[in-house]
């Protein structure tokens, strides 16, 4: 049984870009091999993309989904062990998991950071909470610290779009009046690491260094003109900074991406995006924008992943 | 490729309503030609009806629903151009349209009146936004302005029960708490002008004129008495008033629709409708209250919409 | 065409026994049996185990479910006849229940008591207001007053580990910090009295009696450990006092379950469990523990349910 957690759970990166490209080419290839399992996708916070993308994967795949807004429509859970529960947390994770397990052949889950309390968000206590309890395979839907599939997702946009053996590759901070998490970040940039033939390097004022552990020896620039120089892919994403934990340091809005800025690069970046703050409209609607096409992977990342995870059932 | 976003739409009312006659004596016969289709269904408002008829009619043809309501589970959509997206919106529609139009092959929209701002209401802004920017067929699920697929189960359910080959049917305002949109008898009163074999004329108080574009040369009496008189189908509804736009002038209980004002004629409502405001018990609870046909013939409206749609594909 | 109401709505526990125990086998066994059915759940309260289970169930039996939070998502119902419909509720229940009857061919309603009206509360004002108007068969999902598929599954359970031909069996309460309904205790305590097998007996503090007309003869303890000695299942759920109605009158932290009070017994609970408050972790954490069985068997006892509700069409 395997779980899809991480970006370091992408076992062989060629493996699965070339079996992604076979999904995109003919999605319904594979059909038969969800046949009678149920897919489980519970949600702690909103979603567009990965909600409606994750079902048609699954669709692709002949599985059958059961989605749910678990905060609404089911309750409020307890993830601290020992507690005694007569406040407002109805369930714990322990019984909500194994129950979960017996009417779901694989669960998807996205629970974004709480950018209140950095231990809890680095431990990612409700992702490892249904990965401890649960019986089933996990999918990260985007967890406190890690959005595999996006990534996933974009390093096939990348590959389709790569006109040289050794791309630049740059990830850019950008300002965003809420503070949001590093997930994206975190991601993209472990899967640029897992995968050394780009030239990969960041850029983001000083404070909002990402996780050190994920960062190692990426080169870290922090004037962006310098960072941009020459580049071929420019990935763009805001995120709150590390000290203090989740605050917006600066919303300076010289850091937006102009076209000027982007040059001939193409531009990337999760979605949503915010026009005129993340982004200027020429850039976004310029043929430099990959942004539609990485949405559209979003599909293919996850049938890789959904099928990978049935083989191992 | 084709939409069905206005009754006039319809482009040939006979075949649609011999289509809808064969789906309702036959509902699955038509199930493989929606096999491996995705219907979006996004919901900005509330539905009952449209959101299981649809359904239902998705199902008949065998397509697959992927049903979201989109301000409670996705991000809140910026319509406007060139703005600075600093406030509540997160996603701009031109990314929201294409990204969607990824993972579904159609996709329904139901997104009402906004009664504050008249101008963005009458160019439909939702509607058209995602009309604009989407790369599928989109299908009216009430907009702004109508609800073509209440107008045709409307004219489906007349054609089963006229009894003579020019009925009156007569469109009768009726008193409501709150304000309501004008999408139903905007629609209604097209369809019905649409086929000019029903002697059709419309009553309301002063003030609560219709879109005159619609209305042209439709006889409009502001006495209800004289215009039910000898009336076949009596088709109420509330609306608010055009000036002050989605003002509520009246609450006059005298323009309820009684058994007495009914006499012979028909009584049709879209639902949902308030009891002894709108109606009295005693017209809907007598076989000449046709509602519930009117609500079991919104799925085969939706069926054929959703045929014609795929036949353009 | 049959309802499921009810625990007498088993017409023989043999038989839905054995054909829970064969879908438990070979859950698509009966993957035809609901081949172009649809079954509508309708939620006026939140729910987890019984939204899961029931579309899992659906799901083996080849049926297609349309999943509906009716107060969020539809309009909010009317239940009083001759009301003059000019406050909040849009839709009378008379209307939406034929309504949605048209769209699905079996119709779950999870409709939980208000702990405000009794007498609303045991006329099961919603679950018998769509059995009344609706015109397709009715599964109660939990209602006010009974929640049998819960029972159902317990029952499954009990004699999946019983170990004697009579066991002992105590439906214990316990405290919570919220008023909770007596939904689950009447249906334990009314399929317990239908199956005399068992050796079956209650606890409670006094003021919580249940519905005299389920409990009759059957023995009830105010001293919680005299009722628990030599028990082999120890059924645990928190419920309001009967008078007066909906009241919390104890919270007292000694009717708690410990791993000291059950002994060598079967731990039960319908969950969600609030743990240190109903029970202890240490029986949850124990093999002594069958609520994660319970839970999976509410799979089957809706699939059984379901099937005998598709049987009588």
């Amino acid at each position: 049984m395997k779980h899809f957690l991480h970006v370091d759970d992408i076992d062989s990166t060629a493996s699965w870009l070339s079996l992604a490209a076979e999904c995109k080419k003919e999605p319904f290839k594979f059909e038969k091999k969800g046949k009678g399992k149920v897919l489980g996708l519970l949600f702690f916070n909103n979603s567009l993309r990965t909600r409606l993308s994750t079902q048609r994967a699954a669709y692709h795949l002949g599985m059958h989904c059961m989605t749910m807004n678990i905060g609404n429509e089911g309750w409020a859970l307890e993830f601290e062990d020992g507690t005694i529960m007569d406040q407002g947390k109805a369930e714990h994770i322990r019984e909500a998991a194994r129950v979960i397990s017996q009417y779901c052949d694989v669960l998807g889950v996205r629970a974004f950071a709480s950018l209140k309390d950095r231990e809890k968000d680095e431990a990612e206590q409700v992702l490892h909470g249904f990965k401890k309890y649960a019986t089933i395979p996990i999918l990260n839907l985007e967890s406190a610290t890690g959005h595999p599939l996006q990534a996933l997702a974009d390093l096939i946009t990348i590959t389709e779009y790569q006109q040289t053996t050794r791309p630049k590759v740059v990830l850019s901070w950008a300002p965003h009046p809420r503070a949001l998490p590093q997930a994206v970040p975190n991601s993209f940039a472990g899967i640029m690491k897992n995968n050394p033939q780009f030239d990969f390097s960041i850029t983001h004022p000083k404070g909002y260094e990402l996780n050190p552990e994920i960062v190692r020896d990426i080169p870290v620039f922090h004037d962006q003109n310098e960072a941009l120089k020459d580049a071929d892919f420019v990935y763009v994403k805001n995120w709150s900074a590390s000290r203090p934990y989740g605050a917006v340091l600066s919303d300076d809005p010289h850091w937006m991406i102009t076209r000027e800025k982007l040059g001939k690069a193409y531009f990337m970046h999760c979605l949503p995006v915010r026009r005129n703050v993340i982004v200027e409209d020429a850039v976004l609607d310029s043929s430099n924008s990959l942004v539609i096409e990485q949405a559209n992977n979003r599909t293919f990342a996850a049938q890789v992943a959904l099928m990978k995870i049935l083989e191992s059932l």
